[in-house]
């Protein structure tokens, strides 16, 4: 990784709102998201002026049976004739699009670039979802032998439990405290606790006549085979992020320039990229060498180290991701990640807040944009503009995106100055 | 379109053999691409110095089932853990895979990457490989409306020919001197020529005691219906480039580590890449907007003009695509494409030859292969190296690579100084 030859702000971000929308194509929710960053840059700006879109999507193909997504996004942007591209790394195609677009931005090519990120999921039914996911695998060797990610993430979940010799509660209390965290975002999929949605149940069971169990916190409830039915054990449905339409923007220009559309810029000053075998021939699933290679990038780039680090998005397609991530990234030691979050150090009132948005467990997962989502949450935390769940302070954030079981990964690291 | 922060230069190329090959997927045929490649740097070198790879691959989600393709063939080649991000627009795959590894090393990010692309398009058979490809277009208003790609490139001749007066004998000279190409490029699905098609039939017909039809010349034999069948008028059977499997590679470095691997490097000069709208929405069928665009990106950043350019592989996804393509580069002025091609002027021993290789008419379109494939011939034109369809005294050369009807182009121009 050599030195960039200049340097990359953030001036805009937005999302759509993420959730389940029958109705919608990635087109709507693409434009959405544009508006929402359109209208986030502080002195405004003609969108015209973008010379290149970076669009992160997983297989708009499988799930919509549209192809060459990335000159149709531009198209209903209205950025015609910029260029177009589509980047594609399963689950972290948003966050090689926000790296390419750093490097196109880096490399002279362009001083105005729109990183984008997209994925409509729900057109299909859960269990076809599940499959098309499945196409991220090594298809020759996992999905073809039964796996798909629950599975795959089970796996890695049960390895860490035998070596760290934890129990499932360590992984539920990440889901809860996600949903705590996505309680407060308005653009999250799932604005519920979990104790919410244990008061509603017993509610609904009471007005229904029926037995109501006597579950004395979230962990009862979690533990409950018929509120949280096992998926791949010990991954339960509470522990799996859920499948979500949605998109995310961010306007990148070069760092000189900065200052034309905002008082206020987000710098990106680390970012690294790496792979990693499939799942099926590592020695060691506990920690994914993709995600510690692209840490060390980032974090040599950026001259600092894990500690500097004040908020945090993570990849939490399940909870043992964040776990596991958390321990990846440095901020905690192996095997210690699990404990960190059951003492509550990755709440937002923890000295190490993580997935501040709701993460991907919460806010939701369209796969090809969370890569992108999860920058725009840093980009609001350093601004200060993330309303009820601001962490005081943030002024370093960190964006952490995995594709399949860590095939690909990448990690961005932002600053306030 | 800024100035780039440094030079990159081309000292590796390589090409699996192209055709199709129901027994491979496509890990092997980029292991056999990348091979190639590595047999054919000059003073060799280690391919775990390699620090990403770029591959262009329009769809192996609907081809093969398997998505996230990148980091497993940065796996088959071993590279890991090298950054591996795959880029999709289209059959622009390549060219967009190759703009993005120029970008990289111009941004200082890495100093030597590793370009790839492959589309193993086989597995399928001919009528649902054609309905793949043609969630290229925009299926909500293309595809939808029953128009398959055979019948969107028909749309562009029928309006060529319309404007400008010409019958379709003009794009079946294209075709002609495609084949008579390929049959020189060991490497090409098709070797033979037209004129070998015509005396194979005839011999053929008279074997069996058949009446031998009074084919005088290949335009007789392609106007025959038996011989050559309207796929979708005026494009005939002839006019349609194949359904290919196959691979490409390039070994790209930062200008100043060149000759390190080689003597005689090949420079990347200029680069361009425009979009345009989707073909149901434009006033004028007989250019293609993002190819006058991307083109005057590359000429502007080469400094250099149309009549400098000694070789070129252009897109000829249909007969006449390559026609088209040659205005929208500045070769021939508008409507003076297919009367130079009429008069062999892109022929081998023309002023200006167009495909060298064989096209992707004759060479075969394995579609997200193909913009690097084309690099390859310009790399080994440049070097003295393209044997028998050597082009004397080639010292500057351009690849043109469209996504679609055009919604993508990317256009590249490569010096051996």
């Amino acid at each position: 990784m050599g030195k960039l030859a200049r340097g990359v702000a953030v001036v805009g971000a937005g999302v759509s709102r993420f959730g389940a929308f029958k109705e919608k194509t990635s087109r709507d929710l693409f434009v959405e998201s544009f508006q929402d960053m359109v209208n986030s840059v502080d002195k405004g700006f003609d969108p015209g002026e973008i010379e290149a879109l970076y669009l992160g999507n997983f297989s708009s193909d499988l799930f919509e049976g549209q192809g060459h997504t990335a000159p149709i996004m531009a198209e209903w942007a209205g950025i015609i004739p910029a260029a177009a591209t589509r980047l594609e790394d399963a689950c972290a195609s948003g966050g090689v699009a926000l790296r390419q677009g750093i490097l196109a931005v880096a490399s002279g090519a362009y001083d105005l670039v729109l990183v984008g990120g997209v994925e409509k999921m729900n057109n299909l039914p859960t269990e076809k979802v599940t499959d098309t996911l499945a196409a991220a695998s090594d298809t020759l060797y996992e999905a073809s032998a039964g796996f798909t990610f629950p599975g795959l993430y089970a796996a890695i979940a049960t390895a860490y439990m035998a070596r760290y010799g934890i129990t499932p509660e360590y992984f539920m209390r990440v889901g809860i405290k996600n949903h705590n965290n996505g309680k407060l975002n308005p653009k999250a999929q799932f604005q519920t606790t979990i104790r919410d949605l244990l008061e509603g149940r017993k509610a609904k069971l009471a007005a229904q006549g029926k037995p109501v169990p006597d579950w004395q916190d979230e962990l009862d409830f979690l533990r409950d085979d018929s509120a949280n039915p096992v998926v791949a054990w010990p991954m339960r449905l509470f522990d799996c992020s859920p499948i979500t339409d949605g998109a995310a923007c961010l306007l990148l220009v070069s760092e000189e320039m900065a200052t034309r559309f905002t008082d206020r810029p987000v710098y990106i000053i680390g970012s690294g990229q790496a792979s990693d075998y499939p799942l099926h021939t590592r020695s060691d699933l506990t920690s994914l060498g993709s995600a510690r290679l692209a840490a060390r990038q980032a974090y040599e780039m950026a001259g600092v180290t894990p500690r500097d680090i004040k908020v945090a998005e993570v990849h939490d397609c399940f909870t043992v991701a964040e776990v596991v991530a958390t321990e990846d990234l440095g901020f905690f030691a192996p095997g210690e990640g699990a404990r960190a979050a059951a003492e509550g150090r990755t709440a937002r009132s923890g000295d190490r807040p993580i997935n501040t948005s709701g993460g991907l467990k919460a806010k939701g997962h369209p796969v090809g944009a969370s890569g992108v989502a999860q920058a725009v949450e840093v980009f609001l935390q350093l601004r200060g503009e993330a309303g009820a769940r601001q962490v005081p302070g943030a002024n370093l954030g960190l964006t952490h995106n995995v594709g399949a079981t860590g095939g690909t990964c990448t990690v961005h690291i932002y600053e306030r100055r």
